[in-house]
């Protein structure tokens, strides 16, 4: 298993992509697989509404099938857009970092908390932790109301995160917090320090689980 | 954090030591963190019986307290035992494999099939998924009528694991299957081929999301 | 609320749209909402795979965004596809019929069995049920293993869905069936005699509780 | 299936069964079924303890099978009284006006909310949740502090119910609302327009179901 | 706390209510609670359907005013028939055998099995467990295809009883066994010593777990 | 079966020992099973950390071991320490009290509430209803913050635990509360008149189902 992990941004915002791939250099290794971050060219600028999400799953299609050679993909949008449909054409595992984030968070704390972007996205996260099954595990979802931009700003984008998780940990009693977007990775060290519980970046979170499946024959 | 990825083997056999070691090559990088795989001493030569089980607790607080300069701990014995009083002491994460495989397991799967040791370790691995919640994501565990001793060996042993995997894929609607111990990784990468769906060594899943945990600020 | 109840067949056979227009009859009065049976111009001629059901999503949004004058929109593929993104642009209630196929079940029996058309159609219900929360309700669901074409058809077809039933209801203790697929009503009521309990057509289950929606202040 | 619709009010008070025919005006089609409200003589005079909703069932029963011509019954009361009972004597298809609204309430939004007349009968509609095995789809129930006889009045009704339906929507994140009462129902439109949300009267759904099973084979 | 605690067989059987109180004698002892079993006199002769079950609710309630001094009520049938109702007009302690027994059950094994009288009783049973919230701890319920007569005659019931039994135990996991009615007392002892599991009378759980209230304060 | 029910305590405490033994007269009777409580020698003086918790299993291992003759084994600590291994070695029903606490209350009402004595306790206990899955019963639970010295002592221990009380009953909605602890027993009359709901001492809880085991073939 020669292939690299490709992490897929599926907007098409070159610096979010450039900023999730800054976040995943700690599992960059010498002798360790490539982890290459591509952006999805017909992806929209942001993905922020349900319609916004669906629109990529036949573009990230394509890209899934042009890279038989990838060893994982990695879908790094917080909505897992497209995750059945990659998966039923790629010959690789495929990780959505929803999916994948959810996953560790449980791992390392009973109940998670989710701090999302906007209200809106919280039903679409719902009902996604509802197909999983994994809901009674849920502690709360809150929203930031942030845009994907001022996520991977400085300014006050680290106060408003660190609110909500405080929120999530003291009024829903979350022992672990999840970023519930692929941006604010800068921001996760300051804030597990801060809150005093793990936080997950949901896509170091899936390229860790992406390196368990690709390394499991090394 | 430069400390090691320690993984316990809570039963005192060196052998299974080394094959637990073995099948953790591909997770040690060159600039990766050290992968060391301990024996617990104090530990019975095999963990068969809830009283095995629970006899380990107390030297695994005591091993755990004794390194504080690991980065993280693995608990490699599919019973998870003692993983409450570890995280209880411990200052780094701690990652149990029942609950580790069977997370992975659950991003590579809509349902997973477990095949155990025996009938009487069954009913403890239900209780934990009960406890974890993720029941109604089981689709069956199968015991494979083996001891430690026979999972790691050469001769009728995979032949036994197929079978076991095979009707938890035909008969019980898997569609992946987890090693319910830490000695059958050796015959991961057959089974996998041979049964058409993914198979999870439990032990290199907790590695792995210890991996997660440890390069998320690298 | 004078507008019609648009029912949109995803794939693009004008036959199946007939078909489903057909078995509607019952549900279209004198002085009711007219009941308009459209075909998706950009559909597949079949709805088999995650792709084909993906692939329909956006030429659906557009469907819907052309035609604010609908009281209500079904959406008559039994995967559902696109009920979300659809959702969020239409102005009127939007069912989809495995959804309403399924809740109208709940109210005839206490275990709902489905009969699918294929084994690969079953993992994706599976998961729309888990999202819906309503798994503990399922009985099973049995493949017929027939096309789409098929099920419309005369000959074996009865036959075949008889044979699924008998067993979701003798073996999986199913005390109602649902016809997992929008072209199988001809079959409704010679199932319903045979096996003893109710059968739901899920595409007349929906237009019902449209007509709900739609005749609510009537 | 010529046979009527019969909506069965369980308590003797007939303003209550004329407000509920009124209701019900937008399913009465010219080539439709009729639609007969009826008024359980043997009733008391408001369904308010559980000892009174039990006190009509075997009158229910006895209704049930004085009419075999009926296409299909409807339990008017927000409690289901009898309908076990009524459906073991029934040959015709039976619908309870609580099950029928949640169900309804499920098509319409992810979580609904109820308003109840008064806590008293909060814990009994809990009870019938969790038999129907949806309680994960309850945002909550609150109470109107209201009796039948209020619910039909003009007066400060509405605002009272517009106030439960707010907390319901803002506070408990409910995006449907089911009318917990069979009188509320001429407040019902009002209600929908200024709580943005989808309000279910649920005997208008229990009866769009009822014609659903009715009009099948028509 | 001087009261009786009332064991109320609610069916016309004075046969029955002696089997009952037979069953109880390791409950009553000197310086205890009076143990005293009633037959509903307004009871039908056996409680096999629905319709049966329901007609006994009032009748119980009136049982129940009138012996304010009780300080338990047992209601003696595993339909559990008019226990909101009871409980509703009662100011001591009620407990339905139904209930009872699968709490019982619950702290003896991880996954009960039950064995009922009749098919037709199951679907009850499954409602009451559903509202219970407690189904995912049943392994499955089996009908002996007795009836009520027939369960505390000698003769061919026990090994009926007993191969229900192992059924549940053998095939469908159970490592409890209930007695889904209140006449199987008398076959308990040899079916625990033969199945090898515990086997709970429902009627003795609900009488000590009586005790438990009433005793609390003594 | 004519040995006694054994209460264990497994901390090292002789007041607590005591105390649970005064709780526990309502439940000696001349011609009843004896009640002996015992201490636990090897235990800690106050159980409450997770390894305090752990430290007990293979002590009472042994105990029960030493005591084949015992009829039934409680063990009295609210987190049931080693009631898995307890049960593994023991003849006899083993019973744990927060176990028996928490299917007592579920025969008292819809929803229960509990009283623990520490924030840190009620993660613990959290798993442990998970694990029995009847969480969906839970109302909430809520931390006294007392010792366990304090819980058994006058002074403000009643206020403290009234007020717990009450805001589990008219904030949370239970309707029954259970005492988290073996050491409040003394408080629970008081408790439940004050409250208005029945108020369940885990301890009584846990040999009245006792009794229910040993009495059943008396």
């Amino acid at each position: 298993m020669s292939g690299s992990i490709l992490v897929i941004n599926p907007n098409s915002n070159n610096d979010v992509t450039q900023g999730i791939s800054d976040a995943l250099d700690g599992f960059r290794f010498p002798e360790g697989p490539a982890i290459e971050c591509l952006t999805l060219a017909e992806g929209p600028i942001g993905i922020e509404s349900q319609v916004d999400s669906d629109s990529v799953i036949l573009p990230l299609v394509r890209l899934a099938q042009s890279r038989p050679d990838a060893a994982a993909i990695v879908i790094a949008c917080y909505s897992d857009p497209g995750i059945d449909a990659v998966r039923s054409v790629a010959v690789c595992p495929v990780f959505g970092i929803q999916e994948s984030g959810t996953l560790m968070a449980m791992a390392r704390g009973d109940r998670f908390g989710v701090i999302a972007l906007s209200d809106r996205s919280i039903a679409r996260h719902l009902r996604y932790l509802a197909r999983m099954q994994v809901l009674p595990r849920l502690a709360a979802e809150r929203a930031a109301d942030l845009t994907v931009a001022e996520t991977a700003s400085e300014g006050d984008t680290y106060q408003t995160l660190r609110q909500a998780g405080q929120a999530l940990v003291e009024t829903d009693g979350a022992n672990v917090i999840i970023l519930g977007c692929a941006g604010m990775a800068r921001h996760r060290a300051a804030l597990e320090d801060s809150l005093g519980v793990p936080v997950i970046d949901p896509t170091q979170a899936a390229v860790a689980m992406a390196l368990g499946a690709v390394r499991s024959d090394a």
